[in-house]
């Protein structure tokens, strides 16, 4: 069950309002590197999680904090729309100096919100929770963790370096530090897990005796009229430990596929209904 | 540019198709684990590599094998729906030993893409190429295809699990053998970056004296009535050997926020006009 | 059966052709807000309206009407986009005066439809027909579709304020009066449905006796740390007739949830298919 | 900010697993009628709430009650996997009495979320967030509000009759109970908004004057060789207290549209650049 | 403007109502086959369409024919849902005679519709109005229209296949027949625009001598290691008279892409930021 | 499988950087119009070509040629990002020479691909794979394709217009060539496939006996008030040769549809339950 106070995990302000860093910001709202996906999907992997309750406890604690990430966001994003055109002949509609511009903001902002934050992103698209990895295993969740904080960092970075106004940069300072953490946090879940060479390859309970084992740590060459370029993934012991790492040119095992002729009754033309030479 | 010889890497052989099979492959091309995102994840990847050329190579060579994973499956779909009931008076359709059953295949593998594989999941809900996850910052990448890889390679025993074609379950083989392969090579990657103590927090380049520092390695509580459960992210050297883990039970730092009025014009109620106590 | 005559219900004239109210103009045709959605409700609510035919016909009818909204603006479209740039160095392309600059105007319309009209909203994001709430209940369906026209109107006005264009405020306000009575019609349908005492709560044909009525009126607080704050909905009658609001500060009454380990072959971690404590 | 306590608000209990129940369940959490749905979008709306507090209270007091249902119900989904088949063979995967038959459940329950929760509606499309209704016109947000728990008391209800296990009776029983709840506190709401006749036409902030106030009280017939039938819609005092209800045949105002030929360079065939007779 | 009757095109009669058959129907409704398409596909390129007026007509004539199909269709599915089983316990749910077992129908018809019709397809997948192809060149517009009504008719022709009941084969037949004409009537359009030779490359309108002709009727070949197979296509005038097919095999004219290394402040890796050999 | 060699199809310049026609681009990517949906549409037409051999290689030959026109593409996005703003106050940001001004270009470029092309839209729309026709009819994908090769040239040509770039017309010029040979190609494969006459209707293996003939060349007046107009379509042998085309005005044949009234327990208001006149 949860809880709220209404009150803001860290202050956020907003010196200028700016429409244009509104829309911007929306990608840390409802983008695929925002808020609302980390929110949910720490707290999906949470419902799901069997084993370990400690990573059921981590993942849904970080769920609750990421939702006031979101809250903080959003307030943002109302806070930057204050002064926004409403009008195509509003002087500020062209303005050059402030950003509102019409053209460049989301007119969505006008039109659908009324000057407030969405679950969309920086283009208006809506966030569509398919981006919810959570699948059952805990070590592959926890790589999804590190690809959500570490893309959402970077996001995180960007927009600091788009904006110049004072509280905006110390409301995403602070968030790039969470990021900071999280990243640490889901490498430390790793260590946990037993590390590389325990937790690798995932799911580390399929015994490799059934896999192609000829094949697990073979870098095949599929770019023409070149060398194989040496990398760390070439040769040397594999990161998981179990094995040697080689390259050799890809070549077919397979011949081409044949499908039977098309079956009567089936909707297609007469022609694919025989055999074909 | 690309080559095709229209040959399979791996033979697919399927000894008694099965449509419902033939559903659950689909995950395997376009679910989100699934072949499409990682053959256009890399190579969208390739095509915004900025910086050292190898890592170009390696995605854009993957991305080719990938091309051909998909071959693979696809053709894997179309020869288990030969055999598919076509009609609900089909004596297959209700057939309790063949998983045939009308009621359980995918009815587009009938209707829409006459007995073939589409560019779907298991629910027939079509891949969105917002999964492809290409940041432009190349180690923020390789978490992706970590990920991308390691939930691929869970979705490739559980499908060899599900079935008990052997021709299917060889295909499977070798397709959870490159992602094998395809796992330990991204972590190399890392390797080749600096491993976690020069590559994180992600992105490097940004000063960490910019961001919050004393938030940086905090874990904070957001579970009532509890003390904050230990784990390695509690306490100890962080993973990027940066600082310390500390824990701490959150507290808002910040106030409620407070929006101003709706503005004349804007489409609200009236009684929003006003500032409220 | 339908039948058209290719007229318009009311006249479309556009003064000033404007490229960036052409963009503007796509929220009321493909936004969730606009006139595909209202159309293809009524249409759908319609085809599954089951009990007394006056619904129906009702539905029907003004599905139709709302057919000749979309032709109606998609001509408003069409008729903004005369004289957009269509080249870079256009110089109507950088034109401060005019709204027409290519940066502001939807490139799509340019590209994709040859300056006319899409069924996409404000920001080129298609119109996804899950927007369309036929629930087979005649009462939810009339909820659902006073907040169409609510939404709607709120549309509307926020359109008529953005523009100075006389032609386009002219069709606006016969959209708003439009609105407006759909708005009452609807509303008019509960009193028919019985009003709120014999519709609520929706559906009426659920034995309340069956739900744990002991929380059916209460106003549960989540927000911490403060009083419950008053409103009509926490003491009083309830606007159903069938009971009377309380409050009470919400507790858990469940424990926490206990999952099974996972499953041997489920494609977990092996450290996730034991007992924990 | 957000707190959580890990416990569930109220006791989900489930006597006998079933994966197609399972299935029916996602429809609660990632619906259209889902309790995403309802968190979500009381959340945004009370991110963008303008005017009196007390609507933002209450909107954020029970969003922070539907976080704790969608974590219910992802529970319930859960404990009714336990037991689905794993594989083709399974036993369980034909069972005619059991409800677990594989080709009837949710395929990605296996294949990609571990049987666990996702959220999904209840054929595995992924919620998508365009559904968040937050108008930034607090009367407009509570008919979307209206709508949401009308639609989800109407799902409830059918899940309370799809299922004969007692535990997940008892669940629904409390479901139902806080959606009879809900529904009332938004027309409570709307009673303190000043009631239909000082709420409506939405949004009240407009004049009426400006609208082509000969329409906004007609209904217009376009059901042809019909009598327009009658309904409290048809005649009487309007709703919103504003004016009369009539009725009339509907007869095209406006011409045929004309639209200017095609423009040279404009991607169009030769044909369409020249004027039409 | 739109007028309705609220009667059938042609009389829609079911004699044994299933629900897996209504399953099967949506994907005439709401599938990318489906008349939701080629009706909103037909009207938004009459809305667009600049040139002679008789595309327009023709193109808001057959619109509007298809506005009844899709009336027609929905019926259908309602009329095969009644009788579909409600409880997991109702004896219809498992009967292995009727094909309504629960595992098979779509469960939103019983959950979200109320044994209704649903703008989805057979899956369950709501359409997406991206699917409405109108370019602004008639002759482009034509070649959808031709896919679509050849799709269209495909998969009438496999629910005809797939049902056995007279009514709805009576139904399908009209069905059929209409696509037939609709295939001819934009065939026909094309003669209208010129045939092949008047109306091909498309758009005319583009002097070809800008193009680069060399490559304008070159069959490249990326098979390796095989001639290129001969076909039509591959030598012999061109269809559009203007050109004479040829062969060759494809050879790389350009060099592999040079990016710039990435910038400062841009969020990249720091070893991203040099030139690379 | 496929190989790769790095290397472009063709030479792609950007003479002068220009973010706002990288946005353009992203049309001819991920857009419906666009590269990634054809080089799949072929591919997954080759993968279920049942039938004569040489279509799935010609389709598959044409797939592998298309991966690198999204190369190619992907490529000239990444050249003409470089020198986008990336702050608010670069002055890069609002000049009004530059089309880079931040407020037309894809804000996501900046803050999601870091200056590279993704799989989105000119309005960063996600590509969705259900875009991709494959329907196993041979003649009806052919239809398919000439649409997309149509729709492609006409937007290729669009951006021809669009840009003054040296570099970037010598780019389109060589793929408007190629849009040239490929609408080609499908038209040529048409011919093998027999002409008009015996591929048409699609698909010409239903026995046309089965269709309600006396509807198969009748064009339906559904435009009331006015004569059907002529056309091709109007009279005259069929394009297919089976029929001769005739006109009538469309009359309902078929009655109001009649629903069942609502089952009890379905979770209707009980007003929907009883038989209504």
């Amino acid at each position: 069950m949860f809880y709220s106070d209404g009150k803001l995990q860290y202050p956020v302000r907003v010196d200028n309002p700016d429409p244009l860093f509104a829309r911007a910001l929306q990608q840390a709202i409802g983008g695929v590197e925002g808020e609302i996906r980390v929110a949910m999907q720490y707290f999906f992997q949470a419902m799901g999680a069997r084993g370990p309750k400690k990573y059921r406890d981590m993942l849904l604690n970080t769920a609750t904090e990421e939702l006031g990430h979101i809250e903080m966001l959003a307030t943002a994003v109302a806070l930057n729309l204050e002064g926004a055109p409403s009008s195509l002949t509003d002087e500020a509609a062209r303005d050059q100096v402030v950003n509102a511009a019409l053209g460049g903001m989301n007119l969505k902002h006008l039109l659908s919100s009324g000057l407030a934050a969405m679950p969309v992103d920086a283009d208006g698209v809506p966030f569509d929770m398919s981006h919810i990895y959570a699948s059952g295993n805990i070590a592959a969740d926890m790589t999804a963790n590190v690809t959500a904080e570490s893309t959402g960092r970077v996001l995180a970075v960007r927009l600091y370096n788009l904006t110049e106004d004072a509280g905006m940069k110390d409301m995403l300072q602070f968030l790039i530090a969470r990021d900071t953490m999280h990243q640490n946090q889901r490498l430390a879940a790793f260590e946990e897990l037993g590390g590389h060479e325990k937790a690798f390859p995932i799911p580390n309970s399929h015994a490799q005796s059934e896999e192609a084992q000829k094949f697990s740590y073979a870098y095949f060459g599929h770019l023409v009229d070149q060398p194989v370029p040496e990398g760390r993934w070439t040769a040397g012991k594999s990161i998981d430990g179990k094995g040697e790492f080689t390259t050799l040119n890809s070549e077919p095992m397979g011949e081409e596929p044949k499908l039977a002729p098309a079956r009567p009754g089936s909707g297609a033309q007469e022609s694919q209904m025989k055999s074909t030479p």
